[in-house]
Parts: C-alpha cells; sequence; structure tokens
C-alpha cells in the first residue's frame, strides 16, 4: 500500500473554465486510522456539473469548497483498513469522497457515505449515475416536479448526459413523447437508437429549433431543463399552457455569466411552473427511487452508458469536458 | 338616450406607449335589440395593465384584439333596455363591455357578464377592483400559488396598485410580515399607514436594495411579482429556500422588449416554484372567492383606493397612466 494520498486542492476559484491554477494536485501522507474510523480507496470519482458550482464563492445549497480545501466530489470507494464497526476491509461505499485516492471515513462525518450492497445486474459505477445523483435527480425531478402524465410531451436537455439520459427512459416509462436536445450526432443516435427517445435534436445544427418545432407538434408539456440560455429559451417558446419547468441545471451559464433568461414571459403567458428542486430534499425518499430504479434496470427498461477518464491527474481536464461537451453519459474518473 | 355609441377601436398595434394613432374614436349608431338581447350602458371601464398585453400581437391567454375590433375592456354596465329572460331595466352588470359607452348584450356572448347584486357596504367600482378581476387576483394568487404560512415573509411588487394592494392586505390576514415596492412616497404612505403593510420601499430611492434588505431581515419566502426586471431581480436576491414566486404580471416589460430575467440562477440554487396563473384557471371558484373578500371588506379588513379619470375619450391617457405609475389603487374611467 502506497503512504502517500494524492489530493487535488482547490487553490483559486474559476472565472471560466478550470484553467491549471485552479486546482492543485499535492500529496499527504495516508492517515492512520483511529478507532471508529475507516480508510477506503477510491475507484472511482464523479464528475458533475455541479462541482463547478461548488468552486464558486455564491451562495448554494452547500458551502462553496474553501480555498485550500480538498476538492469535493462524490465517489465510490473501497474500504482498505477499519476500525469502524459498520465497515469491514473490502466493503464498497459511496459519497462525497472528494477528489482524492483515499478517504478517511469517521462516524461523525457528514460526507453520507452509504455502504453498497454486491448486486449481481449493478456496476460499481451505477451507484454514482443510476442509484446515485443522476437516478435520484432524474427520478425526483421528473416524477415529483413534472408531474409526467401518458402521452404528453417531454423536452430534455443534455439529454445524452448522465441525468438527461435517464430522465428520457423514465419518461418513456411514464408514456410520454419524449425528445432529447443533445450536442452531437452520436449523442443524439445513442439516445434515439438505444435509449429509445422518440426524437434527438442536435441544438448545433443550424435549423435545430425548426427540428425541434417538427418534433414537439402538440407543444411540449414539460421541459427537464439541464442546460438554461438559449436552450432553454427556443423549449419555453414551445410550451404548452400549464406546462412544467423541472430546472435541473443551467449548465450553460456555470463557465461564464449568468445569461439569464430572455423569455420569461413566457412563464406568465403559460402559465408555467417553473421548480428548481435538488434531491438532498427527498433524502427520506432515497430507498424507494432505488429501489424502482434498480428494477428497471433489471428489466433492461434503463441503460446506461459511460465516459471513462483514468487518473486522478486527468480530473481538471475532465470537468472541463462536461462544459464542452465531451462525454456521452456518465463521466467519471478511474482510479 | 343618445343615438350613438362612441367607442374605441384598435387601429394600430402600439410598440410602446399607446400613441394617438394606436386607438380611434369613433361612433356608431346605437344598435337596435333583438329578442334575446339587452342593452347595457357603461359606468365605469377598468383599466387593467392587461389591456396592453391584449393590443399586442403575440401569443398569449385570449386572442389578441384585432384592428379595427372594438378594444377590449372590463366594465361595469348598466341595463337600459331589455329583451332577454335575464335582465331587466335599471339591472347591474360587470364583464368584458370593451372600451365604449354602450353594449349590447345576447344570449349567447363569452363576455362572461354577470349580474351583480346590490349589497350595501359595496361600491360600484367593488366590483370590478375587490370582486373583480384584482380582488380574484389577489385571492388565488396568493393563496394557492404563494401558499402563505404565518410568520412567513411576502414582498408585492406595485403594491400601491389594484392587485397589489389587495394582496399585501390578504397577507396580513394571513399572518404575514407583509412588504411592498411601490414607485413614490405617497403610495408607500398609504400601505403602510392605511393598509397596514409592516414596510413600504419606494424602488426610485437610491437606497431601496438596502431598504428592501432591511425590511426582509429573515428573507423573502414569496414574492407576489407584478413588475418583473429590476424590482424582480432584486426581491429573488433576497428569496429564501423553497420560496414561492407568484408571477402575476411583469408591468415593466409590457410596453418595451421583454427584458428577461437576469437572476434566474436563483430559482435553481434556492430551489424557487415560479408560477404563472391567470384566474380564468379558478373561474370554479369564484363565488368562494367573492364571498370570501365580501366579507373581509365588509369587516374592514380589506380596504380600497380609486384613481377616477372622466370621460371616454380619456382612456388612452388612462391606460399609459398605468405604466407611468400614476394611479394608486384601482385605475378606472367613468363614463
Amino acid at each position: 500500500m502506497p503512504t502517500n494520498n494524492r489530493q487535488w486542492k482547490l487553490a483559486n476559484r474559476p472565472t471560466g473554465l478550470i484553467t491549471p491554477d485552479v486546482l492543485q494536485l499535492s500529496a499527504s501522507p495516508l492517515p492512520a486510522i483511529s478507532e471508529g474510523q475507516a480508510l477506503a480507496r477510491v475507484k472511482y470519482l464523479s464528475i458533475d456539473p455541479t462541482m463547478r458550482v461548488w468552486m464558486a464563492d455564491v451562495a448554494q445549497y452547500m458551502p462553496p469548497v474553501q480555498i485550500g480545501e480538498v476538492m469535493r466530489a462524490f465517489g465510490f470507494a473501497e474500504i482498505v483498513e477499519s476500525r469502524h464497526p459498520d465497515y469491514k476491509k473490502g466493503d464498497k461505499v459511496s459519497g462525497l469522497t472528494g477528489l482524492q485516492e483515499y478517504v478517511l471515513i469517521s462516524g461523525d462525518e457528514k460526507r453520507g457515505f452509504q455502504k453498497v450492497p454486491s448486486i449481481p445486474f449493478l456496476s460499481d459505477i451505477n451507484f454514482l449515475n443510476l442509484l446515485g445523483i443522476n437516478g435520484l435527480t432524474a427520478y425526483f425531478g421528473l416524477l415529483e416536479i413534472g408531474q409526467p402524465q401518458s402521452g404528453e410531451t417531454l423536452v430534455v436537455s443534455a439529454a445524452a448526459g448522465a441525468t438527461g439520459s435517464i430522465v428520457g427512459q423514465l419518461g418513456k416509462i411514464q408514456g410520454c413523447r419524449v425528445v432529447g436536445i443533445a450536442g452531437s450526432d452520436e449523442k443524439c443516435k445513442w439516445i434515439k437508437d438505444d435509449l429509445g427517445f422518440d426524437a434527438a435534436i442536435n441544438y448545433k445544427a443550424s435549423d435545430w429549433k425548426e427540428q425541434l418545432a417538427a418534433a414537439t407538434p402538440k407543444g411540449v408539456d414539460i421541459n427537464f431543463e439541464n442546460v438554461g440560455g438559449a436552450v432553454m429559451q427556443a423549449v419555453l417558446d414551445r410550451m404548452n399552457l400549464h406546462g412544467r419547468v423541472v430546472l435541473c441545471g443551467l449548465i450553460s451559464g456555470y463557465t461564464r455569466q449568468d445569461p439569464g433568461l430572455a423569455s420569461f414571459g413566457q412563464v406568465l403567458i403559460k402559465r408555467l411552473r417553473v421548480e428548481g428542486f435538488i434531491i438532498l430534499d427527498y433524502a427520506p425518499r432515497f430507498m424507494e427511487a432505488g429501489q424502482k430504479l434498480g428494477m428497471w434496470k433489471m428489466t433492461g427498461k434503463l441503460k446506461n452508458r459511460e465516459t471513462v477518464v483514468k487518473g486522478i491527474e486527468k480530473a481538471p481536464e475532465a470537468i472541463n469536458m462536461l462544459f464542452e461537451g465531451d462525454n456521452i453519459g456518465k463521466l467519471v474518473v478511474e482510479l
């Protein structure tokens, strides 16, 4: 076992993408564990748009990461040494590991570690996407905020992303017409041919707004929004009366000034409900969601795909990949 | 009885305020009534921001007024001649009279005419504000969309307007801390001293955002929004987690390009619910609302104030008064 723990610490707050001065890789000695603690080796780091928000010194749903702190991240890890009554060597856990190789788990820590059961049809990464932040976000966002009814039209942006790809499949399970918006033909092909979306639109095509209109002949009842900006605006213009906007993310605004929303008047004219949410609010119901998501996965109704980047040294580049649209499905760093 | 009916017809669609070319005053002969019809003389015209929306050729909750049509307006009228089984001479009605002196009421018309009972403590104008569009908008918007809880903080914009002034008083009845935003010291004095708002802020004061912060020490739980633009943005920045934005109007954008909403990201970060609505959706419950509003009026818990402009020829100027903030309380044209 190595004696060092490599960690990415926040050195400077970013202004746009993650430049080399933002995160600093350093090594500290592996901590000795005390009674009531366990040490876990991180296998996969979950790379999520929310990390960019955590780096910014703005009011948000969790405290921003402080300068000098290990960068916050979800991860999947395996216990290598334990003096904690709940964990033994070889146990697998998921939670806020941070962008580092090893994480110390204490009895009183607040990073939401969950012991991960071994289930034949679920991969390790599935505990970061399907049963992690993405699956739970898709489940509660679409079902609770979106309130989909059979026959309604659902449009999801960043549709080939980790969350969007699950949202669209849940929409199909609910009997919706599902239209995905994504940024490449390859992504569109995947969500349409493999995931069963009714239509997929590449927003980089010059006629994408006409394509969106053609794909939503009865208008849009639910917009599951991950992007914001011009993409959201075009969907808002297609919304039906009493439509619902599930505001999950605004990734187009994370690496630059919040572009705001030009068509905001549509919310009034169309009597829309626009609701921001975060899965932490649904924590008491995670078990219910996990069971349903797991069942749909087992019966082939939910499919996943991953983009795997190897090596902790690649973590900052991986974060930028999210904002440049370079991943399909869940983006993880494998250590 | 005169033989002519003066009518304001839409001649050109406005681009900003109502310029002299937008509405044209013409006179047509008073129609002879047929079996099943009644003729009513308009006493008061209700001047509402939504009229500006009706003039624009954009998708909206009712069809836009067509060029050449009598301009749509709510009004209060008295039957002068009737061959309609439901009406007799002297009956009072409210509904979409249009900007004209006389209105023909047919059995099949869709302008929502309601016979108005004679109730001692209610004035004629009360059927246009308290029991009309403003009272119903305040009632359903605040209680159904806003879901106020005792002890919460409510901020209402255009607080000295016909709707905003009722919203704030309903907020007090619900036990909220109520802060109003208005555009003059006189308006602020009225809502604070006479209507019982906890605080009133003149958004034309240079330090109004600091005043808003000081008046909302526990943040804002409910924003009843009538204005949009910079006013809404400042309130959004004060919203608490899980706050509700009742999107009733965006008057700042009606006479110019929709300014959009710069702080839209707050909806996500604060997990807000932003909901547009229109009272037509609550039509089956108008009776319930009317009874409660009438009771509060009778017991002195709701007060009203009117700005009365005399003469149908002043109607276009009166509409502009709304956008220039020249009215306190309900704005009506008395014929």
